[in-house]
């Protein structure tokens, strides 16, 4: 495995290759690596016959009164995992923007719901880094968890529009054996947090639940909803709502596919979860 | 000469020649060439393996009141005149965005001096084709005339932030016999128009002179060029700004190397020109 900081390593190695005819994958992801990032590292590695994980804790995805400078790190950690599961490059570079930096991919509509209310600066901060980091790697396919659904959204819109030729791979959520979505952040919450974080998934299954037993009206399933996560005390909802897969727009009634995403604040820590409910 | 319409079929021919190891020129144009295009494609010609000549008349860098519907096309005439030069590859699209489109790639500043404040939407209009049209093409070269030197300005900065690993060549202006810097727009003018447009390229002149004879001040040179343009009895000047070749912000003092550009409205048709201001 390679160890690479400057861009142009990475992109004269994956030149190389690529001129070889290697397939490359792309995992980007900001380190501190858990068992969802390696589902996707090991998805890549089978699809692909080069794979790249970059770690870069990307500053300007945060807000200015988020967790930039608490965000947990752990390189050495995260070397050894990536060894383990057989990636061929790692790229954490030192520095991603030069001062004179002023050109950001922005996705309209998309980045104004759900997560971009509370959150206004982040998608064109994810955006613009995963341009980046496209850019330099050039990959055939990247990939994605499904537990961050409107980033997943979000970035498949820019491939496409910016004609990048990407292929956005989307994975399924890793959960904790209690059902909580494995994240970086979960770290963050005190032992009482972490207790009652799982009902974040219960809530969702309540809505799976109904809409399996016929129940189509989103107000009613968005109440039932509230009130599973009402059981989180500790909690405060940032949001619950159920949305068109393709425009994140609210919708009344479930349709055929419709995602149902929410998020809820433990003291400072935000965490997310969401599904998708299928009419089958 | 091929002429291609789909981005699909574009693709796999510039990644077949790269597998080669050919190298990749892009020169995009609205069509309607002129000489000024045909220098950019005869450079292009002879840095590369493979030219791609676009010619695209894009809709989002038109502003609301400004004339896309009338702008020139003549792709017979733009198909002769690629093939007299030796172009591989015409794209000519038919439609470049589809109605799911919501990503704009936005350049911050650079953008909102000189000929941004009386198109506010123009460069990001042209700031996300020439992002779409690098995703399909991925040239290893670029070309862009210095008659629109904030677009070509604006198009290094992007493709710098963005590590598209694309090389912009700026080629210098073409004019006609009489100092007009040729343009696509030019058709438009009446004759009598058209006897007074060398007054811009006149006013450049004469702020070069005065450079060369020891001026500095700023003031005292935009005095002169305005001075100049006011024999354009039926022109209305939009601006004349001397910048920072750097920042495009405007200077009190000639610097080292200093970006002059001017426009100029004849009725509603615009003109620009500009000058790079050096002390040698």
């Amino acid at each position: 495995m390679n160890l690479l900081k400057e861009k142009q390593e990475v992109r004269d190695i994956v030149t190389q290759a690529r001129a070889r005819g290697r397939s490359v994958g792309l995992v980007p992801t900001m380190g501190y690596l858990h068992e969802g990032h390696l589902s996707l590292v090991r998805q890549a590695r089978a699809e692909n016959d080069l794979v790249v994980v970059s770690i870069y804790v990307n500053p300007t995805q945060f807000g200015p009164t988020e967790d930039l400078g608490r965000y947990p790190r752990d390189l050495e950690r995260d070397l050894s995992l990536c060894r383990e599961v057989g990636v061929d490059i790692v790229w954490n570079p030192l520095e991603m923007y030069d001062s004179g930096h002023r050109t950001w991919v922005v996705v309209e509509e998309l980045t104004e719901r759900l997560c971009g209310i509370s959150r206004p600066s982040h998608f064109r901060g994810v955006t613009t880094v995963v341009a980046k980091l496209f850019g330099v790697v050039r990959p055939d396919r990247a990939y994605f968890g499904q537990k961050d659904a409107q980033q997943a959204f979000v970035i498949r819109r820019m491939t496409q529009d910016l004609d990048m030729g990407v292929d956005i791979v989307v994975c399924p959520t890793i959960r904790e054996a209690d059902g909580l979505a494995m994240s970086s952040r979960n770290v963050y919450l005190t032992p009482e947090q972490r207790t009652q974080a799982p009902l974040l998934r219960r809530a969702l299954m309540a809505a799976e639940e109904m809409v399996a037993t016929g129940e189509r009206r989103v107000a009613t399933i968005r109440a039932r909803v509230e009130e599973v996560l009402a059981a989180a005390t500790l909690g405060r909802i940032d949001y619950v709502e159920i949305v068109n897969t393709q425009t994140l727009q609210g919708v009344e009634e479930i349709g055929s596919e419709s995602l149902l995403a929410l998020a809820v604040f433990f003291g400072k820590t935000r965490l997310i979860d969401n599904t998708i409910l299928r009419i089958s």
